[in-house]
């Protein structure tokens, strides 16, 4: 099969000090504290060319020039000036060349770093959330409880919202965090105006959690707006913190639209955003005069006939208020556009069969835009310059690997924090011409001792052989060529996700070498629907969940079956979420080929899913009655023949456990043995001390029965 | 060991007619329906010397001297009398010699069936429940909702209550169905007043039970009184017919003692109570005028340092109206006490170390009395006549076994209903005075043709030697004695139980002939707490449930271990409600002997369970905080190193899920694996056709890890 190439196999193994074997522990636990890498923390630019970072005790800066290091403060003086014990240097935040910002949970201090000095502080209500601080306007706007309030520096607090619960949430993330959304305060840039979320839920239905920790279980609902049914309505509200008076952007009807994006002018006369209606293909960038609420106009519209998901809000210029950048997926890629505030567009800044991944700057005048992009492969992630006029593009990090830049102020350096197959982390200062100019910090590979199985990258090609798959392998420790091989598939496979990248250790999670070293062949694909491959890689599912994305991973299970090594009748399948769906999907849909599944918070019927998500992908219930059908997994009981087990967590508000309810009832309807487990007290998946237990439970499932 | 003594093996094996395996669906589906033993249908007496029964289309009689087979009437000419369309003869009563009542869903019709002629009907609305015939009045009492009605042969209805609904509910069994309650409706002899229980349990809180079939799951909460928290109130209303005019019993204070065996004077002019605090220690046998509601006396009491707990309602005389017979434990044994109306015990007419199970009924001059009772053996149930002057006890069932009887209207003969350990059933009718008559019905062996283990009764007795216990052993299908087996123990244990007789096959479960194909020892004992071995043995388990049952158990274990075909390393132990109890609490207090484990809707922690049942074997928790404490499961979790299962219907209203749900919680904190299924629409039992699925599921888990 001559299209599968082995891109890349990991290290060479050095016989002698690879003693260790991984342990659950360490694949679970060790991954994010006593396995993992060390890195340079609190890494933040003072100046153009100065950059600091900080110790245990101490915030630390040198320069470009010279790397020349210098305490600029201490957690000792830092309490001292502020009469708050840090017992440690906290994160900061350079507000200016001078001053930081600092903040315990409920103040938030601002200290000249310089001089040394609390120039003001802001203290909160122990019980605010939601914090955003504004430097201009030296405020803290918040929520308590479903209502919105301000701090000022002389202490004074105004409530701006009173008219919250009862189903009436103001101030925070809506539409369930889809769009890019993850807040719901958007304090204007000269500090006089608070816009905020207002999202009235009433009418969504109550999804009936339980807490059964309770002396007698105790109902504790949550809003769940399930595909198909009543969706909230959000508009924006803009509070004048001169007047105290707020108003509402008449953004109109239909009331269940999603309002995304928002940004403001820099003159704060205006306010934009990307508008989506229920249907999610059909947008308009929308301007609204913040004075009025009035629409001012739409500048422009983006359709799909499958669906368009506005992810990143415009960026005005700012060498000319009349401009902006605006990063879409329009052409089929993630590209910049520049656009007027006419809705005219100036230029396509970027072009390709890849994508940008995200805007890191711009050079003062506005020559050059820094971004992160996929430009030379779609599993790196790389720095690149583009010249904005030309479009002419530079790659910046010559080692290819996953890059993540932080730019200085005025664009002239670039702090690169990455991590290779072979490379655990490394942190490079650059120029912004691409010059390496100095290691900062090389972490040691905390994997050094271990006996881990041989990784590879493997490409392969989807079933009409068009579209190259990227997958991952790691063999068995101490494999024998000569033997043959149980394999566990690990899988996800939705959108948003990739799996399978240059990465350290391309990316593998640790618990597929604890399989291997338990004898097992890891196996990982990303397939159709996922991210980086541009818009119709992944709208290719649209409307039929779970087809394609089984159709690529069964390419994969084509290659496995290729090497001499597997053994073609053990063969487990294992994801959570759209992973868990996907589990599903494999079992009941290639029951010759799986012989174990374990399915965690799976999707088993989008219509038990929610709306935002949801009906992007598969329209509503009564739209595409087929495309529902055909991935409800309950209608496919009938295929089961391996050992599946699902596991929930009751406390699930994403994929809630109903998914898993009605699953378990059609098997019990069809007298099919289906097994599962449920974790009473978690959400949509289980984190923190648990996961052990769960990962456990998860890998003994395939030790048992594969 | 030499106080292990072999009562009885089952049945001499003829090899050649034994071909058949017993497979999952024989012992599940087919014990109760293509496997269960014929028997007589619809036995009834018509006088006292004449009796009838039923086949598909007929009502037949027989006389007791000559047994000569008439058909008295055919379905289809009850259809052509009532103008109702009976495709087979229904379940009917004598209500006189010649009267007949038969009902359909809404129809209550009486018939006259020598000369064939309706006499009348009483005509229902469909939604009717808990419907109650009353002959002397000609009425139905029903309820709809939660309130009261009456219906008349006249096709009236008179709604008697008006305030059923929030939490309000009048007319259905209370008391959760503890005290021998089965019923909320208490017509009276003559047919002029209509007794109801009304509950008041708008202090109880919800338990919220989630139904997760609807489209968007919801909840379905229901009134769970759980021990220790505020419980529900229950008043006697009685209704005059005649009068259309309701009085409440002045029961008083404190509001939530239990009203229970509700029974009425001949004369309608009083109504006698069994009425009982809330902890249960303190009964007191109270007389209530009908006319005021004013209590008249309180004829006795009876009290105990454990609990008292009255399960059946007085009777009184047919031959003296001041006089009434009581069946009381009060001596340590369930046994026939006759009191007068003032209150004053005019004699105990049973006596022994043994139970009267039931009263079957008197002669009419009351010289004796016809009784089921354990004399002969706590493992059988015989027939017995008791002269009520002299106390002189006479047995009229001649072979062991497990006896039910039906007197003749005025006793000079009785239907025997009986199974033995080899005899799958027989009726007979015998005479009075104890003479077999002849055999009425001898069903053939449906297991006639299946190789199944051999089943035999063990004896044994309790650590301290002093107390004898029952157990049941079948080996496995074609047994080896050179071979060892591993077992699996069934338990229950729980009071009002007894899983151990001489009934026919030992009245296992045919599960356990099953297993015995498989290859498994099916082991189960009787411990201290369960039924027909009087007061002390079962109230020895007070405030420390699982305690003694554990100990009497682990005898049972060290009798396996003294058998030398038995792998003391492959025990497992399943059981459900209180024997999902009784697994934890083998499997955690003694993890060296027990591997495997599935626990059916266990109870894990008493505070969770219902005020009735459990506060009378553990006090409150607030009383009994240690007892609570050494009880709950989750306090032992820390022991646990075998493999345990938990089983739990998802709407179980009994045992609710909390339980499980905390045991897992437990389980996760201290990282110890432990396995559970679901059955989401299931109640506190998986019963009907997704039965097999359950046990398919248990008796896998003992497959793949025994």
């Amino acid at each position: 099969m001559k299209h599968f190439i082995i891109l890349f196999i990991l290290i060479a193994q050095i016989a002698a000090a690879q003693q260790t074997e991984m342990s659950l522990k360490d694949a679970i636990q060790g991954r994010y504290t006593y396995l993992r890498p060390s890195t340079l923390r609190g890494v933040a630019w003072q100046t153009n060319t100065v950059y600091t970072f900080t110790s245990e005790k101490t915030l630390w800066a040198e320069t470009v020039k010279k790397g020349d290091k210098k305490a600029l403060l201490t957690a000792d003086e830092l309490s001292k000036i502020t009469g708050v014990n840090f017992p440690r240097f906290p994160r900061y935040k350079w507000l200016n060349s001078s001053d930081i910002l600092v903040k315990t949970p409920s103040t938030y201090l601002v200290v000249n770093g310089i001089n040394k000095q609390l120039k003001y502080k802001i203290v909160l209500p122990k019980t605010a959330a939601n914090t955003v601080f504004n430097a201009a306007g030296k405020f803290v706007s918040f929520t308590e409880g479903n209502n919105l309030f301000v701090a000022f520096q002389n202490g004074e607090i105004v409530q701006i919202t009173t008219d919250g619960g009862n189903g009436i949430v103001n101030g925070q993330s809506v539409h369930r965090n889809e769009f890019g959304i993850t807040n719901g305060i958007f304090n204007s840039p000269k500090g006089n105006f608070i816009a905020f979320y207002r999202k009235d839920e009433s009418m969504v239905r109550d999804y009936p959690l339980v807490d059964f920790m309770a002396r007698e279980a105790e109902p504790k609902p949550v809003k769940y707006p399930m595909a198909g049914m009543a969706s909230h309505h959000v508009t924006l509200g803009v509070y004048n913190i001169k007047t105290g008076k707020t108003i509402f952007l008449k953004t109109g009807k239909p009331l269940d639209h999603f309002l995304t994006n928002v940004a403001w002018s820099p003159n704060e006369e205006n306010i934009y955003m990307a508008e989506l209606n229920r249907k999610q293909n059909y947008m308009q960038l929308n301007c609204y005069r913040v004075a009025t609420g009035e629409k001012v106009k739409t500048l422009f519209e983006e359709k799909s006939d499958k669906y368009v998901e506005p992810l990143f809000p415009i960026q005005f210029s700012k060498v000319n208020e009349k401009e902006f950048y605006y990063l879409s997926r329009k052409d089929g890629w993630f590209h910049i556009y520049k656009y007027n505030t006419d809705g005219v567009l100036i230029q396509q800044i970027t072009k390709g069969k890849w994508e940008v991944t995200s805007i890191l700057g711009f050079d003062p005048k506005e020559k050059n835009v820094f971004v992160q992009a996929t430009k030379d492969s779609p599993i790196e992630n790389n720095i690149y310059k583009v010249e904005i006029k030309s479009g002419k593009i530079v790659r910046l990090t010559p080692e290819k690997g996953i890059h993540r830049g932080v730019l200085s102020t005025e664009a002239a350096n670039i702090i690169d924090f990455w991590n290779a197959t072979a490379v655990p982390g490394k942190v490079d200062l650059i120029s912004a011409k691409g010059k390496i100019i100095r290691n900062l910090h090389t972490a040691s590979d905390p994997l050094k001792n271990y006996n881990l199985g041989e990784n590879s990258l493997v490409k392969l090609k989807t079933k009409d052989g068009k579209t190259d798959l990227y997958g991952r392998l790691i063999k068995p420790v101490n494999f024998d060529p000569e033997k043959k091989y149980p394999v566990v598939v690990y899988v996800y496979g939705g959108p948003h996700s990739q799996l399978v990248n240059s990465g350290w250790h391309n990316s593998a999670r640790w618990w597929q070498y604890y399989m291997a070293s338990k004898g097992y062949i890891a196996f990982t694909l990303d397939g159709r629907g996922t991210n980086n491959r541009g818009r119709d890689f992944e709208t290719a599912v649209h409307r039929q969940l779970g087809v394609l994305e089984t159709e690529d991973q069964m390419q994969g299970i084509e290659y496995l079956k290729s090497l001499p090594f597997v053994d073609v009748d053990r063969i487990g399948v294992h994801g959570w979420s759209f992973g868990g769906f996907m589990t599903l999907n494999l079992m009941l849909r290639h029951p010759e080929t799986f012989k174990v599944g374990v399915a965690g918070g799976p999707v088993v019927d989008w219509s038990m899913y929610e709306i935002m998500y949801g009906e992007r992908y598969m329209d509503m219930p009564q739209e595409n009655p087929e495309g529902y059908k055909n991935s409800n997994m309950t209608n496919y009981v009938s295929n089961l023949s391996g050992k599946l087990m699902l596991i929930h967590g009751v406390q699930d508000k994403t994929v809630v456990m109903q998914h898993s309810m009605k699953f378990l009832r059609a098997c019990i309807e069809q007298n099919k043995q289906v097994d599962f487990f449920a974790y009473p007290t978690h959400p949509h998946n289980v984190s923190g001390v648990d996961r052990l237990h769960l990962m456990e439970k998860v890998s003994r499932y395939f030790f048992d029965f594969l």
